[in-house]
């Protein structure tokens, strides 16, 4: 199998788990659960749900523990859209080439959406088929990833320096809360769907923290450098709101070549340990560093 | 020991884990953290918290895991109670006699703090002292109490009826998912801190669920004979919003009645089934239906 065989693998995988989701939790007739449906089933690229899948498979476990997780991940983070998109927080109109949730169905809606999402991502966790400590520490993993010290607080960070000047040093620590979090969640969730302790491996850490920054590195050269079409949401809004990023402190030059320097690191400490049978994991690096939407 | 004293054993307990909570899980120095705190700790009956606690009680179960169950609960609950204040939502600026959350920190930040008390609330369940089997329960329960059919499908439904005029049949499934899910949550995580099958006991179903209609119609006929000094928040939305409630419906002598017939039930059942044993859950059904605040 090829990458992007895989890849479609992977992510055909998220979606068929998704919508049964969708079959088994959601509300027919509810506007809250179509308005969740909406803004979980729209696409995206399933990074975090993708990332869950690779890592089990490395490691050899099991497929159905690693769909759940994944599944519960792209609901987080899918709850985490439909909030940031609010106009209280980032008020973003288009989202993935549609309207945003709450454009599409009302605030309300959308702000009760994106709690469902949330709540049940642990319902998706609690039943997983996995064994009932696996299942513990899943919940444990993802309740602090997305939490008071996870990501929500990287959008705290993000929001309290959207009109100041951020240092390169708070910079990196509002994406290692904002993006970071939840794909270190979303690797250690893959090394405990396979039976292994989560956070065990170093190298897997590391992927987790560089692929994370050139992901976030990679949103603002493509702010700068893209279009609204191509990538499905406004771009140029960091160069509006004045604010600092990568692009902004280092010049698109220099936001590329951290961008290669971050890859090559991660890609080298997943060789290192785990060789060619990191293959996935090692192209998808590339791939994320290279993409243009 | 007595009811009154019993009570505020209850509600203590509620506190001090409460505050346990805060020290453990949230970030110092975090503005999110410190709404999420502001929203939690500010007060409140704990009506929740207590119930879990009692039930357990009542059921011979040890304190350590009701505690727990009773915080995750009171963290939902709080969560839902900031973004309900919203302005895109009841947009409602006092709560327990203190500006909203969002008037006192903003609303980027009382969005965010809500969705940290929901996230954090299921690590706490997640680090419960007692069995991975138990924890496991308790997420379920509560994730489901919460989602796509519980409490957040209660306050779509609500927000959908507040300028049509709702039927008694309709009030009534709006008050089973908006106020009924949790309480009856609450009772089962008590069943389940005690080592017992969650929803297995017919009386401690029955229990909750009046207890909850009761709790709902109490507030109804409060918006209307009560004062906003009194109550900590607003009243006469009701009638300023033309919305339906049992006092719309039924008159306040109506609405009384319910209240007597409710709690009679409530407490016959719970008489039948646990004798004397029962004492404090019975009064705690007495007092709320009493209660003028």
């Amino acid at each position: 199998m090829n990458f992007a065989q895989q890849h479609k693998l992977y992510q055909a995988g998220c979606e068929d788990k998704l919508e049964e989701v969708v079959a088994r939790y959601f509300t027919k007739g509810s506007q809250v659960s179509s308005a969740a449906a909406y803004a979980l089933l729209g696409g995206g690229k399933r990074v975090r749900g993708v990332m869950v899948q690779a890592v089990c498979d490395l490691l050899g476990g099991s497929a159905a523990a690693a769909l759940a997780f994944a599944a519960a991940m792209e609901m987080v983070h899918a709850f985490s859209l439909v909030h940031d998109d609010l106009p209280c927080m980032d008020d973003d109109d288009f989202r993935r080439g549609k309207p945003s949730t709450h454009v599409a169905f009302g605030e309300a809606n959308a702000l009760l959406a994106g709690d469902m999402l949330l709540a049940e991502a642990f319902s998706v966790l609690a039943d997983a088929e996995c064994s009932e400590a696996q299942r513990i520490l899943a919940v444990k993993l993802l309740g602090r990833a997305t939490g008071a010290a996870g990501m929500i607080y990287g959008q705290e960070l993000d929001l309290a320096y959207e009109d100041a000047a951020a240092s390169a040093e708070v910079l990196q620590t509002i994406h290692t809360h904002k993006t970071g979090a939840l794909f270190t969640c979303a690797v250690r969730l893959g090394q405990l769907a396979a039976g292994s302790a989560p956070g065990s491996a170093a190298a897997l850490e590391e992927y987790a923290k560089n692929v994370g920054l050139v992901f976030q590195i990679v949103d603002d050269i493509l702010d700068v450098t893209s279009t609204t079409e191509a990538l499905g949401k406004p771009v140029g809004s960091d160069a509006e709101n004045a604010k600092n990023t990568f692009v902004t402190l280092h010049g698109i030059p220099g936001a590329r070549k951290e961008v290669q320097r971050l890859t090559g690191q991660a890609v080298a400490g997943l060789q290192a340990s785990y060789g060619d049978k990191a293959w996935f994991l090692t192209e998808y690096a590339n791939q994320l560093a290279a993409r243009v939407k």
